[in-house]
């Protein structure tokens, strides 16, 4: 039995007009190239020119700012990297300290960055015993901290949803109606949100979920209409969207509003960066571009139908960025 | 003495009018962690979003979609790359034929996506005799075609100046006003263009032309108030702005409108295309990315005074960003 009330439009209203002046209204770019390839009106919401490089930052400051008085203690996390810059920023900007847990083998970039915005960083083993949740939830206790959670809460995913509102109406706009919708989804926390408000203004659109080929619990979870894990041990270039499993509210939300999902291989997803790169003139990191990569791929047919996808995020290693960009280009 | 009447106002909103729907607008961005370290707003026009990945397009557009008819000739024009997109992609969009004669050591992606549009390479040896301008209009004699120059031409100077009347329509859409403009300077029609618009509409605008330091032309032409030539034989990182001198033309408007110059190392302008990939998450060239080099390598007090800056282009190889992304991060 969940006893938690599911985020509707109006929660995602109201965190927009929490982030107003706070997050950034990116914009929602076009293509030729991108538009030939597909056959379809793609309009990009390029994500990654957000504040601290990610969407993250949307759902942490619309849970931190919320903090009852005398959350002194500050706030505790754990991420892979993009929660942990988004928590970082968002406790900056409400004048908390912050201190997350994230693996040791996460991306330099986004550790440098988390200590960038003076936040304590924690690490631990990703191949190890140690559970980060339980670490954080140990940590936030002795210091009388506040957990947040990158996806599983309802302010989280109502945050991440500002996105879905920015893209209805920045479509219409110009004159664009999306038909479907293509977004990364690890714990589904973005995607859920998203779909709360895309679902809500535009009847009848399709939102896919696409993950990395190895990481396809949501896909296979959507399928069964209940939570399947993925098998231990597995990797995958797009770190941001390693997660174990979906959550339990994102779940409950994108059984019911998504319409099914997709998969990327780790070599689609290095080339849509290149292309990205080379094209779009974007830099985008793994999991961000899981959702271009699933168009490049030709993994949906969207001829003729107006599409919205979301690039989430930029933070790659210079390292990570160079190979993916050297590959030869595929035709 | 000068016959050709220099472009005005009207002119440049003449061009915006041709290019509406054609080329995209790009956004205006801003970035908080690059307005902490001016200690200024800055506004970043993200030209690197322009069809064909640099603002070339707009001026080539705004001349090649006003030939009269009978120009079944097609066009020729002569370029180190991002002329010769912008003129193939605007031929091949006005359905006439282009050739362009291009460096041999132009970078590959921009004499691939020359051909790209459908245009033919003609290539000429940059450090040879030849001379490109008398083989470009040889073979525009040749074919009864219309040669498209990269700047001194009224229509190109027009064409590039919307990228002004959009910096002052956009900033006036959040309530900014720059007291400072910093663009690229090649040939120089950009910033002539972008000085005619943005010095009717802000009175008092401040706009600095930035060149590398090799190729400070137009920085020593104005300090001079006369055209000077660079010495031969030298290079620089930033191919795109390798021009041997101002043009006759975008030198007599910015003579009378530009506030002053300002040069950047090659060492500066792969700090910024660095800070470009980490921070702002953009794809930057070179000679895209001069502006944001001054900025970052504090060429130019901004405390306090909103700032504009044009990143240009984005049409830059693998390697050479590659290179640009991995050099250790400066303090």
């Amino acid at each position: 039995m969940r006893s938690t009330p599911l985020p509707d439009l109006a929660a995602v209203e109201a965190a927009a007009a929490r982030l107003a002046g706070r997050a950034i209204e990116t914009p929602l770019l076009e293509s030729p190239d991108l538009d030939a390839r597909a056959g379809a009106r793609v309009l990009i919401k390029a994500e990654t020119l957000q504040r601290t490089g990610s969407f993250k930052f949307r759902g942490a400051f619309n849970k931190i700012s919320q903090l009852p008085r005398g959350a002194e203690g500050g706030v505790v996390a754990f991420s892979s990297g993009n929660h942990a810059q988004g928590v970082a920023a968002a406790a900056q900007m409400c004048g908390l300290p912050a201190a997350i847990v994230m693996p040791a083998d996460a991306p330099a970039i986004k550790i440098a960055n988390t200590k960038g915005y003076g936040a304590e960083v924690i690490f631990y083993d990703r191949f190890g015993t140690e559970d980060r949740e339980q670490l954080a939830m140990r940590t936030a206790a002795e210091r009388g901290a506040a957990l947040v959670k990158p996806f599983d809460d309802p302010d989280i995913i109502a945050g991440q949803g500002t996105i879905g509102l920015e893209i209805a109406r920045q479509s219409q706009a110009r004159d664009a109606t999306p038909a479907i919708v293509l977004a990364p989804c690890g714990g589904g926390g973005m995607i859920a949100g998203c779909a709360t408000a895309l679902t809500a203004l535009i009847p009848g659109v399709a939102i896919h979920a696409v993950e990395p080929a190895d990481f396809d619990d949501t896909v296979r979870s959507l399928a069964a209409h209940q939570r399947l894990r993925n098998p231990p041990g597995r990797t995958t270039i797009c770190d941001a969207l390693m997660g174990p499993t979906p959550g339990e509210l994102t779940f409950a939300i994108n059984d019911r509003l998504l319409a099914g999902g997709l998969t990327v291989t780790d070599r689609e997803v290095q080339s849509a960066m290149a292309y990205a790169f080379r094209v779009l003139k974007l830099v985008i990191e793994p999991g961000g571009a899981v959702a271009l990569a699933a168009i490049l791929a030709g993994k949906i047919d969207l001829r003729g139908r107006t599409t919205a996808i979301v690039c989430s995020g930029g933070n790659v290693d210079p390292t990570t960025f160079a190979a993916a960009i050297a590959l030869p280009e595929e035709t």
